[in-house]
């Protein structure tokens, strides 16, 4: 990756994701905070979906945060929701998507109700992310780095307008709601974004050792059980909430059903799961979403 | 009170609260666990809201557990919300509100994001529902019993549709998701509830001896700071998060801003928070409910 010379720092994706919402609105109060971080880039703040803010919900018609892939963008279909509007915008205004986009890294924050810290998700391998995303791993306690590689042009994250991105994805906290120190630490975890862009520039990140970390790849997300007319007919199992990142082995509780029957883990393979019991998943049918551990030099 | 002939029992009153949602289910295809529990009471379940638990959203268009009042049901305004409307219809079917209803004793079930255990809510002095809860609070761990004093005919809620009711408040549960042990602990207190209205019908409950037992009033709810705009300025402090019911001092801290400052309680009386950080209280600017504590006998 050459000089980072725009980065794009948003929250909001999501109406109901507060800790993005108030730190964009901190900013864009007081954008001197970032500014002092990285000299030298060009710096702006967005709240990506502002009538779903309004009504502090996920979305309106459909979730922004899937509606970014190149052939949603090029969607010439006339009878738009709001946020298939909302992405063609913002591609006009941060993008194009793809080789001549004006912004060089998005990072794009969120919330989730599961118990993930602060998980940097990486949706491809990029020099400068998994360089930044491994100092600030190693600086910070509850950061997780989660690898979810994407085609890019069909990518339908927000980030994805951009030449790189990282999802910042903190929790746990109930969407509509905010946890103070987890508003600190985000805030925190960004200016130390910003700072090692600017080293980046500098030439002095790049020739940092590389760090040893462990990355969680994903594997496979995992519905609920579901009864014969397709509704859930079981909960997540007291034992496995808030294990997110804990390993899952063969035989370990998954499920608890309304009739109080456990449902075990029966693959023999030994993954970590994430995303446990996120309310917004339910609608995609996703229960977890399991991932593999590895440990690695980034 | 005299014999319990009739009891409703109620979930989804707000649509995105879900133990009461699943319960409610689980019973509509089970009548049997209920109706064992209450030998000649005449049982009937709800899903109060269905549009609201279809979108997975506390109401479509108000608050339907604020629409229950006296004046509400009589307003004959013809541009009815599909809650106003609701409201009618279950007035209709289980009340009239007032002295000739058909329903002795409504149960209605709850989540709270915040971290308040099972709490029994009480909206007037009865001689049912006050001995049943300290029976049940006596015997279950982390039930709690709160005392709201409300005016009957002028409470918005849909218990006031019965002679008496308890409003079961259940959390820390985000809203839109399970937690297997809060559904199970709630559906064994209203089994409880079920078996002490036989017991109440046989002249047994009335005669056990009182409890003594902790009763948390209401005194008064608490804004977030704001800001010239109006618009929230600070967060709950890190310290008060989850400290539901537990004593609150002068000098302790109540709020975080954005900027990192703390805000302290300041008043002389000690009480104890109740519903501190709920989502759904955002929009009613509540960011906590003061408590009195006194020990009682019911």
């Amino acid at each position: 990756m050459n000089n980072i010379k725009r980065i794009l720092i948003s929250g909001g994706t999501h109406g109901n994701e507060l800790t993005g919402v108030q730190l964009i609105r901190k900013w864009k109060a007081q954008p001197e905070l970032c500014e002092a971080k990285a000299k030298g880039i060009e710096l702006s703040t967005l709240i990506a979906n502002p009538p779903a803010v309004l009504a502090v919900r996920r979305y309106i018609d459909q979730d922004l945060n899937r509606s970014f892939s190149l052939n949603s963008l090029n969607d010439t279909n006339p009878s738009m929701s709001v946020e298939a509007h909302r992405a063609k915008q913002l591609n006009a205004l941060y993008g194009p998507k793809g080789e001549n986009t004006q912004t060089d890294l998005i990072l794009d924050i969120h919330n989730t109700e599961s118990n993930m810290g602060i998980s940097l998700i990486l949706s491809e391998a990029n020099a400068f992310t998994q360089r930044a995303s491994a100092e600030i791993a190693s600086e910070f306690s509850g950061v997780f780095i989660y690898f979810q590689p994407e085609e890019r042009s069909q990518s339908p994250y927000l980030g994805t307008l951009a030449r790189a991105d990282v999802c910042i994805e903190v929790g746990p906290q109930s969407h509509g709601t905010l946890q103070a120190g987890l508003f600190e630490k985000t805030e925190q975890v960004v200016y130390r974004f910003l700072e090692l862009a600017q080293e980046w520039n500098e030439g002095v990140l790049q020739n940092k050792p590389k760090k040893k970390l462990s990355v969680y790849t994903h594997y496979k997300d995992i519905d609920y059980p579901r009864d014969k007319n397709n509704n859930i007919s079981a909960m997540i199992h007291p034992d496995l909430q808030g294990q997110d990142y804990v390993l899952l082995e063969q035989g370990s509780p998954l499920f608890r059903t309304f009739y109080g029957e456990d449902v075990l883990y029966t693959e023999a393979k030994t993954l970590c799961p994430i995303f446990i019991n996120e309310a917004a998943y339910y609608e995609k049918k996703i229960a977890m979403t399991l991932t593999s551990k590895s440990i690695e030099e980034w």
